[in-house]
């Protein structure tokens, strides 16, 4: 899997071990982003790509091969520079296992996680978690999915292109020169300032350069998409605050669909669940998130804003 | 407020503060449960008292008044009987505070926690998140809110009771004797081994007590129904290994309904997304955690079976 080590996001989330539970890393450019209103903000690398960063030494030591279950707290912004990976071990089992472990600069966490490690079913010559039902009535073997979210094609999909703050600092070219984001067309209308009124967001996350999807791809596509709350027209920068997401398969190659909602807005805050699919139909990945709604007027046209009234008083 | 230190549950979850960030705690026996067909197995706390001990430590510490973000690593089965809490703070901020804090027992993490604090709407005297739309168009002011599960009449539940399993080693009544769980009578079918084939689970969860609800409750609430895989008829212990949940506003006093449901089973594991509504009809709290699908037969008729697997096989 050399030609993997080679892609530009294989790079960017590298980390070298120096010592036990130490790894260097770094917080890179190519994939950061300025917030959006606030271009004399310094541009902050996506958290999803912090997280695979962190994910990438934990699996390095990990006795079992999936991170089942991720929780990541976002502390602080992290300086685009040189970072340290720090990886301890709570507990190691056959069934499960579970580190604590930091992305730190200048001594202090910037991405906080606890990881626990186990299996998961899939992989290119699995096809055990397709099977409905079970042969021998045992609960081990018990398989269960809920009803997958609506996909359109990937041809009716709107391409978010080189969105406007995805550059960094320095020049070089930003989060979205490097992710190919296709968005349902229903969940577009922020674009034009006529938000749909409803805090949801779905559509296809790939790399663009040509990589199968692994538990970091999965790490970075739970974050990928636009803020749900850009359908309330509420598109300033939305820090997230904490972020829990689970691996369910192994994805298959292809790109991901990723489907997000909230629940509930309010005192600042807003949960984003996102559920991501593999190109196979499998649920490969769960998340929740709960971040802050970004300060600032919300942008929406006078005639949007009146339909969306209209519809909460008459729900 | 000194009658909610008379509750046993806030009893089961008293910290006594020794030193910096150092606590003595318990596993209460009144709170365990005796797994059920394996009565050979120690009894276990319930994982949502453990959590509310731990809280109960952090927010004694925290510089903002509610756990917004708690996600908790279940790594070991405690041992009825002295605990410590540790605490230490990752940041503290006027938004947002992060403290990692851990029960222990004989030197070793029972169970590993991080917790954010923060600041949610609600309280006697506030009506914030129940308005719809905003008056200045400021994002800050947003409030939105999905559609809430059905709930059906009190009266119309079906009262758990003292289930089995729920007595201490030593003698004393367990979870069941200070919990009163009334759930939707469609979800009981795993009772006489026609379970419905979905996994899921509704009901009011309430202390025996009288106890207004707050944080350290609905830390409690998130996990105190039978699992949801009860309803595929895998009534086995199902343990937790990670849950994460998130306090969205301060509940006003009476029953909380519970309304959880399972997006996948599969490879032994399976979520459960719970929310938490509050008498008053808003939204509360959300978790989401992976737990293992419990050992050994299913506990369903052949007559259900083939109806499920006939649902399934439509699907």
């Amino acid at each position: 899997m050399n030609w993997a080590a080679m892609t530009t996001f294989d790079d960017a989330t590298a980390v070298t071990k120096r010592a036990e539970g130490r790894y260097d890393a770094h917080a890179d450019p190519r994939f950061a982003l300025v917030a959006p209103g606030s271009s004399a903000a310094p541009p902050a690398v996506n958290g999803g790509v912090l997280m695979a960063t962190v994910l990438r030494a934990v699996l390095e030591e990990a006795p079992n091969p999936h991170p089942v279950a991720t929780s990541a707290n976002f502390l602080r912004v992290p300086r685009l520079g040189a970072a340290e990976v720090h990886v301890s071990w709570l507990k190691q089992g056959k069934t499960a296992s579970t580190a604590r472990a930091a992305l730190v600069q200048d001594g202090a966490p910037v991405v906080d996680m606890t990881v626990t490690t186990g299996t998961v079913p899939g992989g290119p010559a699995s096809a055990d978690i397709s099977t409905a039902g079970e042969a021998d009535g045992r609960t081990a073997a018990l398989a269960w999915t809920g009803v997958p979210p609506v996909m359109p094609a990937l041809a009716d999909c709107v391409d978010l292109g080189a969105w406007p703050g995805t550059a960094g600092a320095n020049g070089e070219a930003g989060f979205a020169a490097h992710v190919t984001v296709l968005l349902d067309p229903a969940v577009t209308g922020w674009r034009s300032r006529e938000p749909s009124g409803v805090p949801e967001m779905r559509g296809y996350v790939a790399l663009r350069e040509p990589r199968d999807p692994d538990a970091l791809l999965l790490a970075f596509a739970v974050d990928a998409l636009p803020p749900v709350v850009f359908g309330l027209g509420a598109t300033g920068w939305a820090p997230t605050v904490e972020l829990t997401w689970h691996m369910r398969a192994v994805p298959q190659p292809g790109p991901l669909w990723v489907a997000a909602r909230s629940r509930h807005v309010g005192g600042g805050w807003f949960d984003e669940e996102a559920e991501v699919w593999d190109a196979a139909g499998r649920l490969v990945a769960q998340s929740r998130q709960l971040a802050r709604v970004g300060r600032g007027p919300r942008r929406v046209t006078p005639a949007a804003a009146a339909a969306q009234l209209a519809a909460l008083e008459g729900a």
